[in-house]
C-alpha cells in the first residue's frame, strides 16, 4: 500500500492509495461543491448537475457514455451531499486508463438544453417520490430549522419549485463558478498505475482553466426550535433532533464518534437497549455529522405516536445522565472494538478505501492509513468524552417530528 | 488462495477458501432447506425459523447472542430462499473462533414459546409490509402460477394465514426433519485458520445427531397461464413473466446467463435500449433463475398501464427474433466482458467469495476458483446460445401482472 499525490499545473490534485495486489481499480472525482454552495433560487442545482454529467460531452453523446461504461465492465455511480459531489467507477486494472479518460471527459459536460429538459422531469419525480417515503422530509426540515440562515440549511434535492424554475443557463453559471480544476480531486485506490494516470490526465485536462472558488464555513449555532408536521398517511412518528457538535477538523470528532456509538449505535448502544430491545421504538439512533467549520449530532427516532412523548422525554434524561456521569470503561472498550473492526472490514475493497481517502483529503487535505485511523480512535479516553460533553452539552435540541396526529 | 474441505463424522462438511492476506474472516452455515421443502400448512416456516435461530440456545439468551455478535465487532445476517437458508457473519481474523462458536451454537436454537409468539408478530408485520410494496406480490404469484403443484410454487414468506396458524411444535418438527448435520455446510472464506476451525467445530457439534434428509427435485414444466390482479394504490403496472430454463446442474446454464445479459441486463441490453432508453418502461429486465432439477427465465416489466399492451407484445416479438436470428459476435463479446468483470469485482471481499463458494457447493458439490468460473463463461459460443434457444424456446410465458386498472 503506497500513497501517491501530484498536483497538475491547472490545480487539479491527483491522489491514490496504490495496492498492486488488488483485483480492481477504483477511480473518482471528488468535487468540493454541494447544497451548501447554492443560493436559494438555485436550490438543488448541485444534484441536478450530477445527473447532467452523465448526459454527454462535446465528443460523447449520453448513449456513448452509457455504452462505454458498460463496455469497460465498470460499476459506476455518483452522489451529492451538502458539501461534495462525487463521481466514481470501479473497473478491472487493465481498463483503468480508458475508464479514467471517460470519467475525466464527463467532468466537462455539454449541458444540452434537450437533455436538461428531459432530466428535469426525472429530478422532479425523484423529489415527489422522496417526499412520499418515510421519514417524509423530516431530515431536510430538521437541517433547515436547525441551521437557520447558515449555508447548511439547504436541502440536497432542492424543492419542486426551485428545480422547476431552474434554467440551463443558471446551471452553467453554477458549473462555471464551482468546477474549477483546483476544486476537483482525482482520487484512486486499488491497482493503480499512478504515473500513467498522471500522464494521461495531464493531457486530458490541458484545456481546463483554473479560477478561484470560495466557500464560507462559519460555525453554526443551532436554533433549538421545534416543529411538528402532520402527515396523515404516516403510520408512525418520525422525529429528527439536532444538537451542536464538532466540525470536520475538530480533534474532538473522534471522541464524538465514540460517544455516538456508545449512546446511539443501531445495535448494542444505550438507545438500543432502552428503545429497540424493549419495543418502545422501531428505530432509535444518534450519530455524528461533521461539516467544514461546524458539526452536529443527529438523533432519529421512529415510534408509535402514543409512545412519542415518553420517548422524547427519556432521550433528554439519558443525555443529561450521560453528561453527568459519563461513560464506563466497558462501554469505551466495546465501542472501540466495534468501530475499529468496522473500519477494517470496510477497508477491504478498493472502492471503500477510495471513498474514505477522498473524503479525508477533501475535508482536511490529509491522508491516513487504516492503521493510523484506528490509532486515532484507540487514543480516545473517558476524559476525552467528558471534555467533548463539556463543550457540546446536548441539552438544546432542534426538533422536527412528522406523524399522523401532529 | 487455497481450497480446503473436511467432513466430520456426524456428516457436517467444512469447506473454506483460505486467503492468508485477507483482513477478515467470513463464516457461514448454508442449510439446504427453504420454501420448496415446506408442506402447504407450514408455508413460511423456513423463514420464520431463520429468525428464531437468533433468539438463543440452551446456553445463550437472545440478548447474549446479540451482545456477543456486537462484542466481536461482527457484521452478521441471514436469509432464506426457495432452496437454502444461510446464516453468516464477518469478523476480524482474531475473532474467528469465538464467532464460529457462537454461530455453531445458534444452529441448535431453543425455540422458546415466548420468543416464538413475539417473533410471529414480527413476521406477520413483515408479510403485511411486503404486500404493500411494489411489485405487490407479483413475484410470488408468478412463481405459484408457473410452477403449479411443483414444490417451487411456495412463497418464502408464507401467508398471513399459514404463519398465524403455525405452532412452535410444527417448527420444531420441521427443524428436526431438515437441520441434520449432513444437510448443513460450514463455509468460510478469507483469513481462515482451517485446522483450528475443524478442531473446534468437531468438539462443538459432537452432540449433533445425523439423520437422512430428502428433497424431491423433479423437472417443472411451466403452466403458461395468465393472471391479472387489480391493485388500486399502484401507480404502475408490475409484470412478471416466467419461461422454462436450465437447472442449476445443466451445463447450458452458462449460455443461459450470457443470453440473459445480452437480452435483459439492466444496462446496455436489448431490453434496455428498447424500453428504458426510450422511456417506454421504468424497469425491464430478464434473468436466469436456476434451481435443483429445474430452472426458469424471469422477466420483470414495470411501466405505465397505457404502455403495457404494446410492451408485452414487443417482448414476445423480440424473443421470437432472438430465437430466429440469434446474437451477434459484438453482443457476445460485450456480455462476456461485463460478466467476467463483475465476477472479479465481486470477488474482492471474503464475504462475497463465501456466498459464491457456498452456493456452488450446496447446489453442485463443486468448488471453482474465480479463474475457473470466468473460463466457463468465456467458453460460451454463439452456437451454445443457439442450442440453448432450441431447448428453451421462450415462447410460452406464464404471466402475472399487477396494476391499477387490471
Amino acid at each position: 500500500m503506497q500513497f501517491r499525490s501530484h498536483q497538475l499545473e491547472n490545480g487539479l490534485e491527483v491522489i491514490a492509495e496504490c495496492n498492486p495486489q488488488a483485483y480492481s481499480t477504483a477511480i473518482s472525482y471528488f468535487v468540493r461543491t454541494g447544497a451548501r454552495d447554492e443560493s436559494a433560487p438555485v436550490a438543488g442545482v448541485s444534484h441536478f448537475l450530477e445527473h447532467m454529467v452523465f448526459k454527454g460531452t462535446e465528443s460523447r453523446s449520453a448513449e456513448d457514455v452509457n455504452r462505454e461504461l458498460d463496455e469497460l465492465g465498470s460499476q459506476s455511480n455518483a452522489f451529492t451531499s451538502e458539501e461534495q459531489t462525487v463521481y466514481y467507477c470501479t473497473v478491472l486494472p487493465e481498463y483503468q486508463l480508458p475508464a479514467l479518460n471517460l470519467l475525466t471527459d464527463v467532468m466537462r459536460p455539454s449541458l444540452r438544453q434537450d437533455d436538461f429538459d428531459m432530466e428535469k422531469q426525472v429530478i422532479l419525480e425523484e423529489i415527489a417520490k422522496y417526499a412520499d417515503q418515510p421519514p417524509f422530509g423530516a431530515h431536510e426540515m430538521a437541517l433547515a430549522l436547525h441551521f437557520g440562515d447558515h449555508p447548511l440549511h439547504h436541502s440536497v434535492l432542492g424543492t419542486t419549485e426551485s428545480v422547476s424554475a431552474l434554467s440551463r443557463d443558471q446551471m452553467l453559471e453554477y458549473f462555471n463558478r464551482q468546477y474549477s480544476p483546483g476544486n476537483l480531486k482525482l482520487v484512486l485506490a486499488g491497482n493503480v498505475d499512478f504515473d500513467a494516470v498522471v500522464d494521461q490526465v495531464e493531457r486530458d485536462t490541458k484545456h481546463w482553466t483554473p479560477f478561484d472558488v470560495t466557500r464560507d464555513t462559519p460555525r453554526a449555532v443551532g436554533t433549538g426550535d421545534c416543529k411538528f408536521i402532520r402527515k396523515e398517511m404516516a403510520a408512525l412518528d418520525y422525529t429528527i433532533q439536532l444538537y451542536d457538535g464538532p466540525s470536520a477538523t475538530d480533534p474532538t470528532r473522534y471522541a464524538g464518534r465514540v460517544m455516538s456509538t456508545i449512546f446511539g449505535d443501531d445495535n448494542g448502544s444505550r438507545m438500543f437497549w432502552e428503545f429497540i430491545d424493549t419495543g418502545k421504538a422501531e428505530y432509535a439512533v444518534l450519530e455524528s455529522c461533521e461539516y467544514q467549520g461546524t458539526g452536529a449530532f443527529l438523533s432519529y427516532l421512529c415510534c408509535q405516536p402514543s409512545q412519542y412523548d415518553a420517548n422524547i422525554q427519556r432521550i433528554a434524561e439519558m443525555l443529561a445522565d450521560l453528561n453527568e456521569t459519563g461513560i464506563t470503561n466497558d462501554e469505551l472498550e466495546l465501542a472501540l472494538s466495534k468501530i475499529c473492526s468496522h473500519i477494517v472490514l470496510q477497508s477491504e475493497r478498493p472502492a471503500s478505501r477510495m471513498f474514505s481517502v477522498g473524503a479525508n483529503w477533501l475535508q482536511r487535505g490529509t491522508y491516513h492509513t487504516v492503521r493510523e485511523t484506528i490509532d486515532q480512535y484507540k487514543a480516545v479516553t473517558r476524559d476525552d468524552i467528558q471534555n467533548l460533553l463539556t463543550q457540546f452539552k446536548l441539552d438544546r435540541p432542534t426538533t422536527v417530528s412528522v406523524g399522523p396526529k401532529k
